[in-house]
């Protein structure tokens, strides 16, 4: 038995079918139907019983008129019944000792009918059965052959004629779990368009009561499972479903998901630039990866990704071999791998000395083109590919493998895929191949490759897509995300300064010298105190675009200056309505600019941002979101993720950043939320670099004012 | 007769083979074979010569021994005989009257054959023929039946299964003019998969005579042709190509280009920040948009926008709507529409009026739902899909469609296509289809949509990847690019700074108020007249990052701290090795920093680029570069480009930056190096644009030295 009772949705003994008709294109009706192939082809061995009160008999076998009357233990229910009549059917499922129900119907909350939803959730409770669905097309097992996918594989046409229109994979290793049915067929089929085989599918419909988390939590002690593709739009407890991803990949697995509402923004009031910035979608990536997940775009990227991961070990590092006989692919992939951020370093001189001895010895085309990527030309045969491979793969030197064998020039066969296949497998690195087209002959070369352990592509971008995205997976230390309890307020209020500037120091966060005045002769003293040259804001909570309105002076370095500063200052706070505010004078800190952000998000609770600040931070919106805490490998991951994180190891004349430091800052900074459940928001802008010396340059903050 | 005599490439009334086999597999035998049969099925009209001293006769037919032997005017000579017999074929073949040929054999310069390309060169030149090649499969007409592609419809497998290994695609509008016989096969695959039909292929070889402008220039006046593919490596003669270009948006023609060498980088030493971040690939891929092109990243993409092209008008806007039968779908499309920068806008609330009253009167499902993404659910069938997509494209508030009936549900039959199409015919909108699958019934909803006009994808992606790029295509309104003579010297020297300023000042440019001073008493002088606060800068030409050295010092308030810049900077001149240098005072210029550059490019002579600059310049690399001297709407088109346009709308307190005035800069600017031969590299950084006010504060320009 399987986590929570979910083994008998796989590998249920016995199945009731509630609601099969007499029509055969009734949905209860096409689910019998196949359960009962599947039965006949062998796949299936649960006893299969059809349940209909209408019905006697289906294909000389016996309908059921209710459950109660099947003298067996029926481990699973499947129903298709009207929505209204679901409820009562599983309290008598419930009653006759099923375990498990998939609840296939609509009606429910998708279509604003909660009152039937509450009854429904009733019913489950009583029942004591784990409940799929409703409103879903429910599971598929390659394995096992149960599949309530009441999807038809031949349609007709209007003139009468048929064509398929929908292939199940074959078995492989692949599980997927998805909110959307129609994005299961979507991967399904551009998985079987692969050669990719799957270990099952399922799908959660309105997730009444399995959800997401417990099946991935069954995937993940599921032996036949090595890689889980996951479809997510909303999630509840989203740090329950980070957990069981970093179960999947302590257990081995690897995860790519793809999240729905990229578009979406947060719901909550954002107050600083970073809970403005970091929208539902960014959190979402940020934490997926941070428990070990692959996000990907696309439904395409789902399936592509999936099928290398079922396939290859995710690559050490970033360096690409190519190796084509069609010059014009050669170039178009270096430049594509090359602009993704793939090194498609040089061979080394020893391999081209012995790729061109193959030359002399006439065992690869003496036109071959000997540097990475590698172009046999169009006259090179399987066995010069191998010869050539050969030579590429022992090199050591590179992590990833491209093998581009075109099929069109005449003395290409498909016997190269064995050739290369042998090579690939010793080679300890990842290999991709790619056979572009739609005849045939294309389709079984990569099919051949597939079968072969070579996940192979039709677009050269989706393979190269593919090594990127597998080239860039973290793997999680820690055990589990500890979970936060949501707080319900929604109204803020902001935190004094000098109790931020506290809370920080407290965390270990160097804060820039500072004092805050209320009369022109105190700045001038604290300048002083400070040392020239000095810089002068407003201090109010209130304003938080300081800059925008003139109030920050910079470069201030004398008496005179401090007192102007101080006049125009309180000048600009009294046009904007704050009366008598102090003003700050402090010191001038330089050094590359940084932001660091923390917020509590909808789905994750305490998240913490690190990104470019400046004047260009909502230009150039270069963020990266975790989950609060973070730990030290995490926050180096975090650096590592910016799309600008060149800008840490030096610039304009500023020396590289102690990323130790910079990483120790980030770990005590994300303690803060997580250690203050009454802060809301809370960020440090600008965070300023030197090399060793980081400092929190300006520190705001928001509570919960109740 | 064509441009040039290209006609007799694609049209020729007689075709002699010269280098036919009697083995059935070399290259001379398969391309008179296949001939013969386009012959046979009364596609190919012209008269076919084999010619072979060896053969006697083949099929019955005559086989000659020499050119000279045929007793007819022969249009055109494929030539396959190797290498060292090609360019006295060519002699004989002019001899004879003949008047183009293509050299398929290979051999010559790109294998470093540089005699035997010289003596071919000679040949043509006294044949007086014009010549595709050497080392090409050479042309592909769907309408004439002429066709040089050595490539094999049917491979066999080693066990003696054969299969199909390539089809070529039927009659279209695609023109295809490649740099590589491997990509155009590539791109034909791709095409055929999409059901799209080309007009005619031509692929160039070593170029030692037709050339991809000539080409260009024939489908330019080809009334077949709608749309251009292109696949250049390198190209000479840059501006020539790109008056082909304007000449083939002149007469209505749209042009997709796939440009190779992505990651190389320029050749020439760059000076100024502009030079060194605008490579080779960023000056095409903003010339060839110039011009009126569509540049894509892949031959997916060149394909794919091709097929769009070929049947859809580029769309108005990049307001999408987007209607489909499977709700994960609209999810996803839409996330994607919106991160590609497209309009995912509401429907007008009178559609959803209508939408809801279909809803109430049973003609669209009751769960369907009438926001945009229009999801009409799985138990839609085709009147339903007819009914809803009325509603939407009526609303006339939308630019695009994108109609996605998911085959899979029972419902959903393919009599859906031809009850759209009719819609999207007088819709005024630009239509896409997308239905995902491999099965035998995605394919014909695929074909069925390209035959009724609608270009259809597999991926939701590549559909909306596709609208993306159609909805970005300049227009040019000029007539042609003047012809710019290049020099050859590479060495260079900085200009004086004092010549710098005035050139820009006589084109309109605002200059920063400054003095160049040479003792601390002078500095104060000019400061005081200038205005505190001032900026005080090393005035040499010899450091170019000034800011990465110190060598600016900014907020210069009073006389004290004029005479301490002065010093210093003169002591971290001194260091660097510059004795007794100028110190410039300037007035201190706020906006919005953007950067302004010049360059005369190794393929398109002088060349502008705008760019946004500040410290974080060569971090964002958010750059856009035309060919100069750029025209009002070209300038205006460079500013829509930059990713961070934005900044130009108003920016932390900084006024919107008057556009039209920023517009004539640049126009201004571009005409700097067209005028003055003798400059190379130019730069404005930063130019400072606060509403209408734009100064440049520094400037810098090397010249040729000799």
């Amino acid at each position: 038995m399987g986590v929570g009772g979910l083994d008998a949705f796989f590998n249920p003994k016995s199945i009731a079918v509630v609601g099969v008709s007499r029509h055969p294109d009734k949905i209860g009706r096409v689910i019998y139907d196949r359960l009962m192939s599947n039965r006949r082809q062998g796949v299936l061995k649960s006893e299969i019983y059809p349940v209909n009160p209408e019905l006697r008999e289906l294909y000389g076998n016996r309908v059921f008129s209710s459950l109660s009357e099947i003298n067996d233990e029926v481990d699973l229910v499947v129903i298709a019944l009207p929505a209204p009549q679901v409820p009562q059917t599983i309290l008598e499922a419930g009653k006759n000792g099923a375990r498990a129900a998939i609840v296939v119907s609509g009606g429910f909350s998708e279509v604003g009918n909660d009152q039937l939803t509450e009854s429904l959730r009733r019913a489950i409770k009583l029942s004591g059965m784990r409940v799929l669905g409703p409103n879903t097309v429910g599971v598929m097992d390659a394995y096992t052959g149960v599949n309530t996918f009441f999807t038809r594989e031949v349609k007709a046409f209007s003139d009468g004629r048929s064509a398929q229109s929908f292939i199940f994979p074959s078995r492989g290793s692949i599980s997927i779990v998805s909110q959307s049915g129609a994005l299961a067929h979507y991967v399904l089929d551009t998985l079987g368009e692969r050669g990719a085989g799957v270990r099952a599918v399922a799908c959660v419909g309105n997730q009444i009561d399995v959800s997401i988390p417990e099946l991935l939590s069954y995937f993940a002690s599921d032996a036949l499972t090595s890689v889980v593709a996951v479809y997510v739009e909303g999630v509840s407890g989203g740090r329950e479903l980070l957990n069981r991803f970093l179960e999947l990949r302590r257990n081995g697995k690897q995860i790519v998901v793809l999240k729905a509402g990229r578009t979406l923004v947060g719901r909550r009031t954002a107050y600083t630039h970073t809970a403005s910035m970091v929208g539902e979608w960014e959190a979402h990536v940020g934490a997926f990866k941070q428990a070990g997940a692959i996000v990907v775009d696309n439904v395409k990227e789902l399936a592509d990704v999936s099928l290398a991961l079922s396939l290859q070990k995710p690559p050490r590092g970033r360096r690409l071999a190519i190796l084509t006989n069609a010059g014009g692919f050669s170039v178009i992939a270096s430049d594509l791998a090359q602009a993704s951020g793939l090194e498609v370093i040089p061979l080394p001189e020893s391999s081209i000395e012995k790729l061109e001895w193959l030359k002399s010895e006439g065992r690869i085309p003496s036109v071959s083109v000997t540097t990475n990527p590698v172009d046999l030309s169009g006259s090179a045969d399987s066995a010069a590919f191998e010869e050539a491979y050969r030579v590429v793969s022992e090199s050591g030197v590179f992590d990833m493998h491209l093998l581009m064998p075109f099929h069109v020039p005449p003395m290409m066969d498909e016997g190269v895929v064995s050739r290369l296949a042998g090579i690939a497998r010793i080679s300890g690195a990842t290999v991709v191949g790619c056979d572009t087209g739609d005849t045939e002959w294309s389709v079984t070369m990569r099919a051949l490759m597939v079968r072969n352990g070579i996940p192979a592509y039709k677009d050269m971008e989706d393979a190269i897509r593919v090594l990127t995205l597998i080239s860039d997976i973290f793997t999680p230390s820690r055990e589990s995300f500890p979970i936060y309890e949501a707080r319900s307020s929604e109204a803020l209020e902001p935190i004094p300064r000098a109790h931020l500037l506290e809370l920080v120091s407290e965390h270990g966060i160097q804060v820039a010298r500072e004092e805050v005045v209320s009369t022109g002769d105190e700045a001038v003293e604290a300048a002083e105190r400070i040392g020239y040259p000095v810089v002068m804001k407003i201090s109010s909570e209130r304003i938080v675009h300081k800059t925008d309105v003139g109030g920050v002076q910079l470069g201030i370095t004398d008496r005179a200056q401090v007192l102007r500063a101080f006049n125009k200052l309180r000048g600009i706070a009294e046009k904007l309505g704050v009366r008598e505010c102090g003003v700050v004078v402090q010191e001038t800190v330089q050094g590359i600019e940084l932001i660091l952000g923390s917020k509590v998000d909808e789905t994750f609770g305490p998240t913490v941002t690190v990104g470019i600040g400046g004047v260009l931070t909502e230009v150039i919106r270069d963020f990266v979101t975790f989950v609060s805490p973070v730990q030290d490998d995490e926050a180096e991951e975090m650096l590592t993720r910016l799309r600008f994180s060149g800008l840490l190891n030096g610039f304009r004349g500023y020396p590289p950043v102690d990323r130790k430091a910079l990483r120790k800052i980030i770990v005590n900074f994300s303690k803060i939320l997580v250690e203050n459940p009454s802060i809301a928001q809370l960020e440090i802008n600008p965070l300023m670099a030197y090399g060793g010396r980081i400092v929190a340059v300006d520190v705001r903050g928001w509570r919960y004012s109740l």
